[in-house]
């Protein structure tokens, strides 16, 4: 019968005289002459493995091993199996273009995406995707929980609502279509539909020919859309209640993961605490912040700007979040609410020294939507199904997204997001 | 305090001397002289209030509507608002493209899909996607309960595995790439990664030019992989208790989605009864069942043998879902694990009548891999990436996929498949 690793150190206890079967990955061979020890890594983990001869295994081959469960204090997971036989069941070629046991602070990024189907297998790699896994599967549970319906919506569109500049095109049978940016529009439709509350889990695309260690051309967004607010502080509180759930999911789901990377999420409490800055205050508090450190003044809320000011939140506040609202109209898309002549019902949600969120409420009137598209230049018979979801009565709404590998990243500590994914797209990258 | 629709009869109960408030869409209004009936659907379903003028709204304005709860025994729901004070909050245009309190078996196809943003208003159209919503929380959390991590992977591919007449090709940066037809490489992967056992949901896309009722260009795609399985038959038995979960979940927390499409999902004994029967035989039960009625032989799993198939594991095992395994090696991806020289380890659901599943084991030794690229016309050369994934050590492994509009449009009886889906992508449809 096949015990996973992390139950072979119960079958110790309960029964030791019984054989157990554990299948795996050779992770690791030391030959310590009359006996050889191989830890052999599983879905749950990993286990030694003790045999009186050295059997013809490569790292990485997989293997079954059959064999009797014993204590043992120094194995990992205080377990090992002292094996009678052993079956190769794939043998690996003995030259790894990656090493997967090794310490991977000493490997270069390309080295690591260029040969991903090895370096996945590293058990501190793959923890950053368990942990994706249980943000995917918190972030649904509570929206669910809040009344929102799932949705799955097209990624491939007619025309880009918000420009078309950075839209990646598609040969469509005879015809031209785009990668959708983000599922803004079929989102506010399914407010406007009378699900009232909906979400929605899917790849998002951006064409931007930039490389930052914080973009990717191919990205998970978590989006969330929302009828019946008064104002973004609604979407905020639903977003502080959102990552706190998250957080809290991910330190009971993922202790192991965690401790791989050194890293602790927010407490329920310290989320709770996040301020909400207006942008100008956002500025003059980041400019005040880099002059603490002999920096530059702050015109914006840039990269740097983000630093400073989740910074500035955890000193004074004790929370590694923090919300900027209030942005100016020029910064956010012709359908962001207006607050006043100038500003917008609109926040960023930084984390950690990094934007994870942009929302906002959204225009709902007819007439107040016709009016602003040519201030921003815009033409109203582009526009057709956004007038038809304000024509036939659409409630005040709002909503935003979690970019998913951001928040991952920011939850370990990485610094480049495209480590947060399994398989990036940049401009130079579309392999494996 | 707002109340949705659905609490109204308990507020009557609890609290009738209370005013409360009721957000929604007008869906209907009867004026009846001297006063005047609305029943405004939210989120929840539907409520009737009581006026004494003839409030100026029209059909699918979005009102609020302050007052008191009443029982009534005639009302939807068994109450009513009696109504101090209305506001219409977004007036809908007078003149509606489409009839969303009408009666949908009326209206055909392309007048629906022409006209999503209002049809999918109407309670029986948006029933389908809050069932898709359950089948997709079941999905995840019944193979979460059996050790399924979910991944995310790219959707865009620098070429395609299975051959690439299908693919769809975009525009990225100074090159072609395509658009994912499956994750089946990642989740292969991410099995042979040590992680074993997968699941993802995402869309995937195929160039088919044809139109039928049973295709879309691009649907949402529930993949699973797993590993270490001896045969199709592990997979077939996970199915079964993945599909008597979602319909478990479907039956209990669907109730009145069901009930609008008069619907009713298979039980857990019956799925649990469903026969495996192999390709040749299933050709000929088909081809008997066929010859009952008059029909011609059959000489193919076609979508009419299909029918004929569901048609008789219902008659003969009380089961609407039936599992052909199997098939020959010709109709089979290369990869596709052997049974002997000319069958393979794979298997097909079909489920009332239409198809919903294709799965099976994959090959996993690279060697065998390496033999049978030529006879399928194939150089090792376009398939770098896969042999790197064999390479390194593979495991026995397999799996399969489940359509998601194709399962929500059986479970309802829905002919067409685009249905099913919230935007619909066909070759002359990508709006809205």
């Amino acid at each position: 019968m096949r015990v996973l690793s992390k139950d072979i150190a119960r079958a110790a206890r309960e029964k030791p005289s019984e054989e157990v079967e554990v299948f795996g990955w050779v992770h690791r061979i030391r030959d310590m002459g009359g006996i050889t020890f191989i830890v052999v890594r599983d879905r749950s983990g990993v286990v030694q493995l003790v045999l009186e001869n050295k059997p013809d295994v490569t790292l990485e081959s997989v293997i079954s091993a059959k064999g009797k469960p014993a204590l043992n204090e120094k194995a990992p997971g205080n377990a090992e199996l002292h094996v009678t036989e052993l079956t190769c069941l794939s043998r690996a070629d003995q030259e790894l273009p990656y090493q997967v046991n090794g310490d991977i602070s000493k490997t270069g990024i390309e080295a690591t995406l260029d040969n991903r189907i090895l370096s996945v297998r590293n058990p501190r790699i793959q923890a950053v995707f368990h942990i994706q896994s249980t943000i995917i599967e918190a972030f649904a549970a509570y929206l669910r929980s809040q009344d929102f319906t799932e949705i799955k919506t097209s990624k491939i569109v007619g025309s880009g609502t918000e420009g078309g500049t950075e839209l990646f095109k598609i040969d469509y049978f005879d015809r031209k279509v785009y990668l959708a940016q983000s599922p803004q529009f079929y989102k506010e439709v399914m407010v406007a539909s009378g699900m009232e509350r909906v979400f929605e889990v899917a790849p998002a695309y951006r064409a931007e020919k930039h490389d930052t260690p914080r973009h990717l051309n191919e990205y998970v967004s978590m989006d969330v859309e929302m009828g019946f607010i008064e104002s973004e502080k609604d979407l905020i509180e639903l977003e502080k209640g959102l990552l706190s759930h998250i957080f809290e999911e991910v330190a009971s789901k993922n202790t192991v993961d965690l401790k791989l990377w050194d890293a602790v999420v927010p407490s329920t409490d310290s989320i709770a605490k996040s301020p909400i800055i207006g942008y100008e205050e956002a500025v003059k508090i980041a400019s005040i912040e880099s002059a603490k450190t002999g920096g530059a003044r702050v015109f914006d809320v840039t990269p740097e700007a983000e630093r400073y000011l989740c910074e500035w939140s955890t000193c004074e506040y004790g929370s590694d979040l923090v919300f900027v609202n209030e942005f100016p109209r020029r910064y956010r898309p012709f359908y962001t609410y207006p607050l006043d002549a100038s500003r917008t019902m609109s926040f960023d949600a930084l984390f950690r020294g990094l934007e994870i969120t942009t929302g906002g409420k959204r225009q709902h009137d007819y007439s107040a939507f016709l009016n602003v598209l040519p201030k921003f230049g815009l033409k109203a018979e582009n526009f057709g199904n956004y007038l038809s979801l304000l024509k036939y009565g659409c409630p005040p709404h709002g909503g935003f997204a979690i970019g998913c590998e951001r928040l991952t990243a920011r939850i370990l500590g990485i610094t480049n997001v495209k480590e947060a994914s399994l398989f990036p797209r940049d401009r130079k990258r579309v392999e494996p």
